[in-house]
């Protein structure tokens, strides 16, 4: 029944948009390398994307809740917050405004910058079972984090805070081992322009295990 | 009868100190240059002029919006906040601060500085049609969150963090291909001072259509 | 009486969770060093570090009071706000969380870079007594506001903030000298791992004279 | 009358302590230069400034106002908040915490640095005349934007936030220029342990001016 429903399809759309925006400024930052003026590093694209997670769930998280990620979908839907059919329709939106967002930046990035396009890969000296636990105690921070912002206690509190801040963080401590994506939908814009899906599983498998760890323990506290 | 009033004229010179101060704090980065000690980067950039935009939504935004930007007065416009005289009045105090704040800049740098002032201008690989594309779609997302932030239900948002983190993610993201301006007045104030007005055009084509944009969009959602 | 209600344990649990978090996060940056995206410097620690305080407080700060740090834990009790028993198996709790959350990076990271951990020591040209100093300057302001953010009519405020940006600062202002750890759980866990515990006591009696010394001014004004 | 009270003089020993941390915190910056971890620059700084003035306003400015700053409390004298006879000591406690703080920095550096302690001077290729012209337009604004703070209907705003950012970005956008102190204080501590005072004179004269054109501002609008 709630597929039904044009509010259901309203908040697939806009997880289709969010979702699309927060690859837009990401990918951006693949291309823009200037060494006088930006110099891609953790430090910056850390600030950088947690403050695009707090805007975007500011402006629209009153709407779908902002997910933008299908790890935090799980974790919400595990929680109950939402149909399995919400949960799929708005992984398959997010899916389709993450390519949609980068394959939008290959169109405005002068040809002379293609070749700096590259999938997002667990660093050479990193074991993938070791890509995938660093992507696994991530997410955990964050999906951790939302469901406590879910608590009717903790309604006041400005949810960009937090959850743009374990974003950024997680990028800062550890961006150059895994990637640090903490959700499968950030790494498939860069792996769609660059056709390059090497080791993409791992960002399945570890933002998805961190999820179901993160509601397992929220139930236990 | 708008125009008539004593409120409507103190508002259109708020418009015109806060551009003021923002082309002034945005204006010295250029001179100020210093190996040892300050090297701009538009991770700075970023951070600074979100910052400075965030200051003054918060101490002027209650009088007159505190605007800065044609983009933003148009879509405001567009959804009805303001009167047609009230648009057209905004435009042309923000036009008169951001020249008037860069000039200020001027007068107060040492004239072995004043080679470095510049025009803000797309990367040469970029073409003009791309920069186009980024103002508008960073411009895009500043209004689209403004406008959310006008919904009654959203009044309690600080709405200096969200829309200051909209400029500053801009920078981060793209400042480097087409200057990230977001605003016509920016790149006017340091094209005053340099006497360069190439392609400067981009600055109101883009903004000016990421706002059209993001006023559709806002009505569709 | 307390000792013997599951929420005691439930917030000791939420003690050792937390400190590991932190630890977590924090030891990541000592291996993940990469010349051309992340590069160590107290400038990226201190907003990684003031972050990731800010996220724990605000997520996990209603059950236990989130000290992860047996220097707050100390300003706490002295103020009445827990028992001898908690104010010990808290000690107790980050103790095994920072050591746990350091050896799980240890685990997770690859033996190449083995030889990066490193013990938290005072830099070599700073007198230990000079280091001491340190520590206790930077953990009294740090307990000095958590005790004043306790206050009746203080409620209001968003903790995470004064208190991530007090040891995000420090890190940025003296890091280089003392290590800025304001805890003695930080230095735990990388002693821990590197096993190396040369100056250990350092960051002992710096932070928890630095807790009373602020409990004391606290209780004068 | 108020001169006799015990508050009075908790106040004034409020502005010691405030304005002693403050000088703490921004002088170890000076001597803590490392080239790995730390390399001075005024992006960090501005942050660094930025996050201590939000500190001690959030713990301390419900007693004194925390106004650690002779042109904060010129501006809030004229606009009738505090006696004259309040302002003297404040502005007497300000300078006693100043040259307090840095000195005790002094104590706790090891000697092979102490060359490093250097005062506060404008940039050799700014005229004198602009670094007034430059502290007077930031103490400006950071007056004018503490004023409006003041107002009934604005008492909700986490004051920190719009003052600390006023300090950063005036620290990002010209600091390599005059200093950007914006505050008579923080150029104080600094010449007492260089011993070195020349054209200290600037840092009473500009952010003074700034602090009145403030207040003449604010009271037209």
């Amino acid at each position: 029944s709630d597929i039904k429903s044009v509010l259901f399809w309203r908040d697939v759309l806009v997880e289709v948009l969010a979702t699309a925006i927060l690859l837009i400024w990401i990918t951006f930052s693949f291309v823009t390398f200037n060494p006088e003026h930006y110099q891609p590093n953790t430090t910056t694209l850390g600030l950088l994307v947690g403050m695009v997670v707090f805007i975007l769930i500011e402006a629209l998280g009153p709407y779908s809740g902002c997910h933008m990620n299908p790890a935090v979908t799980l974790g919400f839907f595990l929680n109950g917050h939402l149909s399995i059919a919400r949960a799929i329709l708005y992984t398959i939106a997010q899916c389709a405004g993450g390519a949609g967002g980068s394959a939008l930046v290959y169109a405005l990035t002068p040809s002379s910058r293609h070749h700096m396009f590259h999938a997002i890969l667990p660093h050479p000296e990193v074991a993938l079972a070791q890509a995938v636990g660093h992507e696994c105690i991530f997410t955990f921070l964050l999906v951790f984090t939302a469901l406590f912002l879910t608590l009717p206690n903790r309604k006041s509190v400005n949810p960009g805070f937090p959850l743009g801040f374990c974003v950024g963080t997680s990028i800062m401590s550890a961006g150059t081992f895994s990637g640090s994506t903490l959700n499968p939908v950030v790494a498939l814009g860069p792996a769609v322009i660059s056709r390059n899906f090497q080791d993409y599983w791992v960002y399945w498998v570890g933002p998805m295990t961190g999820s179901l760890i993160a509601f397992l323990l929220f139930k236990a506290i």
